[in-house]
């Protein structure tokens, strides 16, 4: 992705002998710093914390980790552990930790393999931008949620890499990004990226989407997922749920932008996607400061599942398709 | 209602001797501290500044800012004219502004008047309470979303006064609080309010309800509104709309609590209700510093409507009613 600061084109997270460079997102949008990781126990701290973030980047951060602990001559076993326990949600994590633990049995090369797993996730975004700019037309107000863009996916973004293509084709587009409480991925990362690429958009408090549905200014809804099951269900950032509902009832297409690393056609529906829970203090606190009434709990959940039933169709790097059971990796799954 | 740092009842506002004290409600849940005005002029100041919020407590500021005008032997143009342009969406100002201009057209005593009303809401207030109580069974989790409690409508609450009366009569319950981006009304005042009356609650991020319906782990659903229109279209803060569309979905029971205050026969349906867009810097910065990307702007409408279509019914101080038509306020205006 391009950044203005730096005036220069720079992935969220590489490799260099041994050594991680990760964009320091929580800092984002205040300040671009690199943030950098020279174990696997490290790197799965980074994800745990968050300093990497999107299913996607979260796989090659996984990756990435398994190869520093082949180079370390660590444990395979330990090594595995560490980088799984870090988040449960984000199928790609454990795709990305199975193919690199399988290289790592047969005695292949570990690193070789965790750059072609990244080089590959970056290439499976840059089609899923070409195949979903073409349902971006002209003129077209686009809703999205949390971040789905270059930083959660390595390079390009899934969500985001349509609109990027749209909008390098020409197209005027307008992108109304949902602030996406309680983390604000949109208001700090989206609205970021979109302004790096100087694409037209307006922030708004996730309440406030269901509004402009209502109103007939959102021709058109693309979000990311974080696994996606068998029958098509859709884990992705909470609130995800409630947007694809109303965007049914305001016959508005809904559009999940995924790599097939994505899917996991173990999982027969949504109900069986483990759903994280992280710290009240996220909903509560603000900036280490106390924000609700001080006597008082929070529940925080921070993904939901979409039922099928709400997806208009799969954008990945095979194509469109309106039944995720038509992608291969899931139609060839027994 | 009951508070327990000074371990006494209090109204959210009250009049004495020209001075209109207000709870400061922009310091809460952090201290308690009140607001005093001596003019008209200073409490349309209070309305617009979000000192005092919610429909009824703003129709009470607008009947107290009236008999300060009176008290103070102003003109009875201006003085309307400053309080009805202090915000544009709550019925009750207005309402409030009409009746106080009445009597101070006819002569009568503006101060005695505005007392009179504010009872009034309090008193309707206590009935929403005592019907809508009814509708909580033990067990019951009930989400609401925004503030629409005693500090929103002088005493009691709107949404706030079923709970309340079914928890004073020893009924086991749990409240879902929505933490209303972008001004939190819900994480700061709603939770403030159940926690002085040790109601059991959790708060979570707006996005987090739809995921809970879903789930199966909401019973019900109560919300205040600002404006309901003849056809019982009813305007409520952001997000509504979004929460009564998901509880359709779920076959969730979705009921607006409202005084005939808040009732608008002259208006056709929700379309013609005006939405208050405020400024963007309350969706993009928390306490003066900026959050969001510092390139982007926000659009910050506050308020949505939801058409009567997915509302279940209406929680009114005559009674519950299916169809907005069978209040007398509405079936009786031409």
């Amino acid at each position: 992705m391009y950044v203005r600061e730096i005036d220069k084109d720079i992935p969220a997270l590489w490799m260099e002998e041994g050594e991680v460079t990760f964009i320091e997102q929580r800092l984002l949008p205040k300040k671009l710093e690199f943030y950098k990781t020279k174990a696997a126990e490290e790197t799965a701290l980074a994800i745990r914390d968050m300093i990497v973030r999107g299913a996607p980047a979260i796989g090659a951060a996984g990756a990435f980790g398994m190869a520093q602990g082949w180079l370390a001559k660590q444990d395979l076993k330990s090594t595995t552990q560490v980088l799984s326990e870090s988040r449960p949600t984000a199928k790609d994590l454990f795709t990305a930790i199975d193919q690199m633990k399988k290289v790592w049995g047969e005695g292949g090369d570990v690193v070789k393999a965790a750059q072609e797993y990244t080089a590959d996730v970056s290439e499976k975004c840059r089609k899923i931008g070409e195949y979903g700019g073409e349902l971006v037309k002209d003129g077209m107000k686009i809703l999205t949620h949390c971040n789905a863009g270059a930083l959660a996916t390595v390079d390009w973004g899934t969500a985001l890499a349509p609109m990027r293509f749209a909008h390098r084709d020409g197209k005027n587009i307008f992108v109304w990004v949902d602030e996406t409480r309680p983390w604000l991925q949109g208001s700090r990362l989206t609205a970021w990226e979109l302004y790096q690429e100087e694409i037209e958009h307006a922030i708004i408090a996730d309440n406030a989407s269901g509004h402009y549905m209502h109103l007939g200014e959102v021709d058109l809804v693309i979000t990311g997922a974080d696994r996606v099951a068998r029958n098509g269900d859709a884990a992705n950032k909470i609130g995800t749920y409630e947007k694809a509902v109303v965007a049914k009832e305001n016959g508005i297409p809904f559009y999940i932008a995924v790599p097939a690393t994505t899917l996991d056609p173990g999982l027969v529906s949504g109900k069986e996607i483990p759903i994280e829970e992280r710290a009240g203090s996220e909903v509560l606190e603000y900036a280490g400061e106390r924000v609700a009434n001080p006597g008082s709990e929070a529940r925080n959940p921070v993904f939901d599942y979409t039922p099928a039933e709400y997806i208009t169709g799969y954008i990945t790097e095979y194509g469109i398709v309106k039944d995720i059971s038509q992608v291969p990796d899931v139609r060839d799954t027994p």
